[in-house]
């Protein structure tokens, strides 16, 4: 046995007993006749204690033991045993702090060369070293209490849809390739010479036919696949909470999911969330926040102001904008020139696109100063102050455009960012809604055609089916995201299970029979045999670990992430194959881009 | 709400309550003025009567829904409403079948084309056309329960590991190719143009880089993946079991899983599998039972039969042959000559390859009657008969042959084929034991060298390091295998923490410096920075389930698996891609074989 306790374990209870710990040299300080080494593991540090004397047992056995204890270097493993004793100096920091191990034996397990950056909770390697010694950083308390998060969190997924009756069903990882949407993984069959199997982007259409199986209630935790240009928070490997259930309504997956995300809250965060969770129209979380994912942590709605500016013509910006929006801040009329002028900067960076910021300051007095003081009386601006609700030492900012949606987007942007400005998006607080009532379709200017906003098989609400022949636009679909502080963290629909419905949709999203057949041709005859109504729900597991842990990056709660590039640093992949093996496998590279 | 009840929910306490009901048509009967329609979930099967004659609600609703009644097909959906009633007729082979529900309204929620197969226990669908519609396959019960009992297992595997402290960490799907051993599939990246990942075959080098980090217990329930001709009851496919620990011998590796093992049969089966398991060397394994997984449900252990026959020469069979073995058939001295002559043709068969088969019976007086009756004289057949520990009315089957490994395998075909013959293979009876001590190396004649057993990252046994330097094909490995019932369940090993000695190992492996440095350079780095002793184990999580379902193969406890081509037949992948996404690739298909 290497070890009788871990290095987290011990406590004052256990004085007096003889113990083994095996682990990590954590640092090692000599001070006068004595060698402190701390000892950590997954668990925990314990202190361990060697006295330049003569042990009891043999005077050339402590000798030798001290001289050893002198030798270890930072991460050497090593194997300690001795005896439990009260420290006299306790470590208040330390849930083993009020013991020490007076070591009689030291069994150096393994040396260790000098580590390329510090294992200590901050550690002074930079990002990119970091991640190519991963299973260096991965030893730093908070990289690894993330991965016990994200452990403890699948185990609370699984405990609460097995409960419900929901089954885990693996569904396979070599499929068929889906041209439509993002951009599959394909892997080239040696068996299939000139074939290739496609990596899931989602098992969307298996999870489909799960329930057209009957298998009622079904969930899978999940790695999906894609190949696309990373953006800042996208890894091309992810995994899903994947879950579909049979026999269902919109307002029944509602209540599981905000079940299940209550029941996460509780078992990870010790957090009560009290109440239904509020819905939000997609429609009025575009108006009043710019944004299908809003953080509603903090209020600070949008107004919508082109009626008061239209009273008092003058303004060209104004004049010409076909929407004019404001956010109150609450208090920030102390913002000064420089500030404010900040806050321009902010809004026109090309990221954002907003031509200038318009503001006004209420004052002590209640009346009100803007930086369009030359175009509007009090009186437009009186009204402006009452429209906003703003109260004497409030900011009022406003953004207009000719585009609603494009000025909103730009909007929400300065809302966020005022919002952080004002120490409003603390994390943690945790503000969660369902958006609903998304609309079907989109239109695609590359493509030239609507798309569907979620994918093909989202059902149309009901009331909006007759829509589908007159103003498909228009049409809205039983598809829902939940939504926390900002960040879209699950999302489904109620899906299509009439073969009819499903084919209208494939036509108005320009697909050929053939194309539809092509692609789908296995779905849509397996809806011939009795599909039952059913919908679902996706929930990005690395997004919520990250929420929990708050972490800004989902990769910091993956165990070994690839870089902005689908690099893999630590094991150097992707990589050239040999000769032989795209041999076997028929292929041929052809001449690659400079 | 679609339903308010399962259909396999409802018993005599529910008489008397309005019900809904949701589910598909298994089978109607009209039977005088009433139908009777079973209507099937997930639960279970629920009787519903329709009568036909005015309801008490209104007459003309109560001819309707008769009428629509005797409309229904198989495996249509329906929604049904009414009244929970005690039968007359109650059917004890039903949960649900002390009751019926009176029918008061009937929604079609969807209607079915006729099913290619029955929807039953007993299908009269063939293989092929079954996988083709897996998803109406799933419908029949026995698949689905082997989904369900997979989901089981799933969670007790993980409740069991997470109450001992073990993390379930992800490891990458996208990783690097490593051309030992078997064949990875790759997959080229969009990104990186000409550059390849590969899919793991499995997570032992990432697992062994989590016990660098100090994870100390991981484990993962986890795809794994590997292409290569499928043998019967191999898919592209596969899950895997992995766990690896840290700070730990053989001994508490073989402990804790041997844990896991009572707990499932415990929780899986009500089977309680008390003391410890057998264990046996691999060199045991061999010599008893010519197999490194023995089925010990039955005894029938080899004798060695050389020096025996040796006493009385002239039987040049015997005479030059270096092994004779032989197995003693318990009461099957009652097997006619035709019944020997197809065991005879049974170890010819090319598969095996004997070349003959000696047998001799012991009879009612105790002498013993054999094929070679004219080659010995009643001595040495005495002494056979006591080698044998055989008893009147037991058969003695005797394989010979000159290589002593190739005919113990042919001996161990025999040995379970009578087993299989007396009945002693009985898939409700459960013997599990571990195989210790296997060689570290293999030669291999195609290779021309010495291959890992396992892989190359095993440990010797500590009595066995000295032979690496001078005897390599006779050192043992701290290697071992779960058997049950003949079956390898899972297999580990202590892994080498030592740079040294994985460098050694290596080079016995003939690996030059550089190719180790490129395929494993990112482990030999991290062991330099101070590696724990580790060792883990894999479980076949597809071989664990199809054991405690009874399958013969693991293809039917797998919701969609492949087929002996590694071909999904229902989404008919692999398949070729389009010049658009090849070329987005840089790929080019070469000339196909024909």
């Amino acid at each position: 046995m290497y070890r009788t306790h871990t290095c987290g374990e011990l406590r004052l209870a256990n004085v007096g007993q003889t113990v083994t710990l095996a682990g990590w040299v954590q640092r090692t300080r000599k001070m006068g006749g004595m060698t402190f080494v701390d000892v950590r593991d997954r668990y925990g540090i314990t202190q361990i204690v060697f006295e330049d004397k003569p042990t009891s047992s043999s005077s050339e056995k402590g000798g030798n033991l001290f001289e050893q204890a002198n030798r270890l270097g930072r991460e050497y493993v090593v194997q300690v045993t001795g005896c439990v004793s009260e420290r006299s100096n306790k470590n208040q920091n330390l849930p083993t702090g009020d013991i020490e191990i007076i070591a009689t034996q030291l069994n150096v397990l393994n040396e260790s060369v000098t580590p390329p950056f510090t294992i200590e909770d901050q550690s002074d390697g930079g990002d990119d070293l970091r991640m190519k010694y991963r299973y260096l950083d991965l030893r730093r308390t908070p990289v690894r209490r993330n991965l016990e998060l994200r452990h403890k969190m699948t185990m609370e997924v699984r405990r609460y849809l097995d409960s419900l009756g929901f089954l885990e069903i693996e569904t396979p990882m070599l499929i068929g390739s889906t041209p439509e949407g993002a951009r599959d993984f394909v892997v080239p069959s040696r068996m299939n010479p000139g074939q290739f199997y496609a990596l899931p982007q989602s098992p969307q259409t298996l999870k489909q036919l799960l329930m057209v199986s009957g298998m009622d209630r079904y969930f899978q935790i999940v790695k999906c696949f894609r190949d696309e240009d990373l953006r800042a928070d996208r890894q091309p490997e992810f995994t899903q909470i994947d879950c579909e259930m049979s026999f269902v309504t919109q307002e029944d997956i509602l209540q599981t999911f905000e079940g299940m995300a209550k029941h996460l809250f509780r078992q990870l965060r010790g957090i009560e969330l009290e109440g239904a969770f509020p819905r939000m129209t997609w429609a009025d979380a575009m108006k009043y926040y710019g944004s299908d994912k809003p953080d509603t942590r903090f209020d600070m709605r949008f107004v919508e102001l082109k009626d008061v500016f239209q009273k008092a013509p003058g303004f060209s910006v104004f004049d010409e904008a076909t929407y004019i929006g404001g956010i109150c801040a609450k208090g920030q009329a102390v913002y000064t020139r420089k500030q404010l002028d900040q806050l321009t900067d902010f809004v026109k960076r090309p990221q954002i696109g907003a031509k200038g910021l318009v503001y006004a300051r209420v004052q002590e007095d209640g009346t009100v100063k803007s930086s369009v003081d030359k175009f509007y009386g009090p009186e437009v601006l009186g009204e402006l102050k009452e429209r906003m609700q703003a109260e004497p030492g409030d900011l009022i900012l406003i953004l207009s455009g000719d585009d609603a949606m494009r000025t909103r987007k730009q909007l929400c942007e300065l809302r966020l960012e005022m919002g952080a400005r004002m120490g409003l998006r603390d994390k943690n607080k945790f503000a969660l809604l369902w958006v609903i009532d998304f609309p079907m379709f989109e239109w695609s200017e590359e493509e030239g055609r609507l798309m569907a906003t979620h994918h093909p098989f989202t059902h149309p609400k009901d009331e909006d089916i007759p829509l589908l022949d007159t103003d498909p636009a228009a049409v809205r679909a039983d598809a829902y995201d939940m939504v926390c502080n900002g960040v879209e963290v699950g999302g489904g629909s109620i899906r299509i299970h009439d073969p009819e419905l499903q084919d209208k949709m494939f036509r108005i999203l320009g697909f050929t029979e053939e194309r539809a057949q092509e692609q789908f041709g296995f779905l849509m005859n397996a809806f011939k045999y009795g599909a039952p109504p059913h919908g679902g729900l996706a929930y990005g597991l690395d997004r919520w670990v990250s929420l929990f842990a708050g972490l800004d990056s989902i990769r910091d709660c993956i165990a070994f992430p690839k870089n902005n590039s689908g690099r893999d640093v630590m094991l150097d992949a992707p990589a050239r194959l040999e000769q032989k093996q795209l041999d076997e496998l028929y292929l041929d590279i052809k001449k690659l881009p400079e």
